[in-house]
């Protein structure tokens, strides 16, 4: 890494928790590559202290981008002044970057990173019938991202079923007839995706009902941290390709480095 | 550079303007060697957001300690739950950390890094007139360290006359009959220290009337960027010894580094 100054850019990802991260490193080390002097720098903001903790963070003038994770994705894009077409139906952000004119812009890279992570490995989701478990930031874009890459049906739960229903309506809305209610019952399907915290704690139950996963199954987690997930470890012994949580930040990574980069040249031009 | 996660402690160091600092990269650099897994990232809170953007960085649970720098010395006190003997006398930090029983502490290294900087380089202060321009944070830590180190009388003086009748207040009650207010006229003392803004910017008039100058003595700034200042230029033209803001700098990063790293031994205690 070249030295850090007082002139080097500042990314921050927030977070809670936050330890869990792994984009820092790996973003951090492709802005050095790349000759831009930036760093992407975590940040644990609690829950509570969301709304009056990052008004502040993006009035540093010093911040050029701020990345977002796990409980923030809906709050922080209540903070921008422009989001894009998908960020706004889902109303739900992993990156926000401040705009030449004033404002910050916000956009949602999740589902599009699982996506791009499964069809990098040779799971295009086009023509699959789809399960999501977890209807929060990650589970609402990646179940947007694969109705938009031709998934012809997709079974979601969330114990939260106000978001569950949420979430639901927003898919009826945006994909008429496409999406449903599951129960936790994948028999049936070709693509499994955890996108809930379970799992990120070693006693949490499974986010799904293995039992009925087929063998010539895909199964997808978000967690990055452990990994593999006992999702993970339990469609592997039934013979499943499966998707990690790294993987799916591979998938992002790029997207998330060009939205930081190009912000910085345009806030440098 | 070993890799940035989401469990390497975040240190911060705040300030407006921001881009001059020197104390991340070295003092980053210093902790990797050491095998402590911390940085140190500059954050440039704009004045008028302090109050509000200090406490929400103060209750992020990776962030181990909190360095300040120009104009929040006084301000980040305010916040502290506990100073220093100094930091409490002087009013202002240049350092705060998180204690493990709650709250945070604060202490203030500006004086003993400028001192400590002069006298490893052979000029100690003891028995010496010393003059000192500007009674902000840095030029108040500089006074009251120099009159600790015995210099047997100081003249100072700000354009701000509040700062300056305060801080000859201040040095009246803990030394008695040895601080004077200055003209900038700096005939007869040995030692002259810049504690001032004036240098940051090129068109900056001089901090003192250079012409009072003897050539034997020490010219001191604590700007370090610009180096040399257009004070220590002229002073060297009138053959005076300088030492430039990175000189009080080096001083001070061991002195920090310990107070961020003893901070992070007790955390994790």
């Amino acid at each position: 890494m070249t030295a850090l100054t007082g002139k080097t850019r500042i990314n921050l990802l927030i977070g809670s928790p936050i330890s869990q991260v792994l984009a820092p490193g790996w973003l951090s080390e492709r802005m050095q590559e790349a000759g831009y002097d930036g760093l992407l720098v975590p940040m644990h903001i609690l829950p509570e202290r969301l709304d009056s903790a990052l008004p502040e963070l993006m009035a540093m003038p010093n911040v050029d981008a701020i990345l977002v994770t796990l409980p923030h994705k809906f709050g922080a894009a209540r903070h921008c002044a422009e989001l894009s077409p998908r960020a706004a139906a889902l109303g739900a952000i992993n990156a926000m970057r401040r705009r030449p004119e004033g404002g910050w812009f916000g956009d949602n890279f999740d589902g599009a990173g699982m996506v791009k992570g499964l069809s990098d490995a040779g799971h295009a989701l086009a023509g699959k019938a789809v399960y999501v478990a977890g209807a929060g930031g990650a589970g609402s874009s990646i179940a947007v991202s694969a109705l938009e890459a031709g998934a012809t049906r997709l079974a979601l739960h969330d114990p939260d079923t106000e978001k569950q229903a949420a979430l639901l309506a927003l898919l009826e809305r945006h994909y008429p007839g496409r999406a449903r209610q599951g129960q936790g019952d994948v028999t049936g399907f070709d693509v499994v995706i955890n996108a809930s915290y379970a799992g990120f704690n070693p006693n949490d139950p499974l986010p799904v009902d293995v039992s009925g996963l087929a063998g010539n199954a895909v199964v997808a987690d978000v967690i990055t941290d452990p990994v593999p997930t006992r999702l993970l470890i339990e469609a592997e012994k039934r013979g499943c390709a499966t998707r990690d949580g790294t993987h799916m930040l591979e998938g992002q990574m790029q997207l998330l480095f060009d939205f930081m980069t190009e912000q910085a040249r345009s806030l440098t031009k």
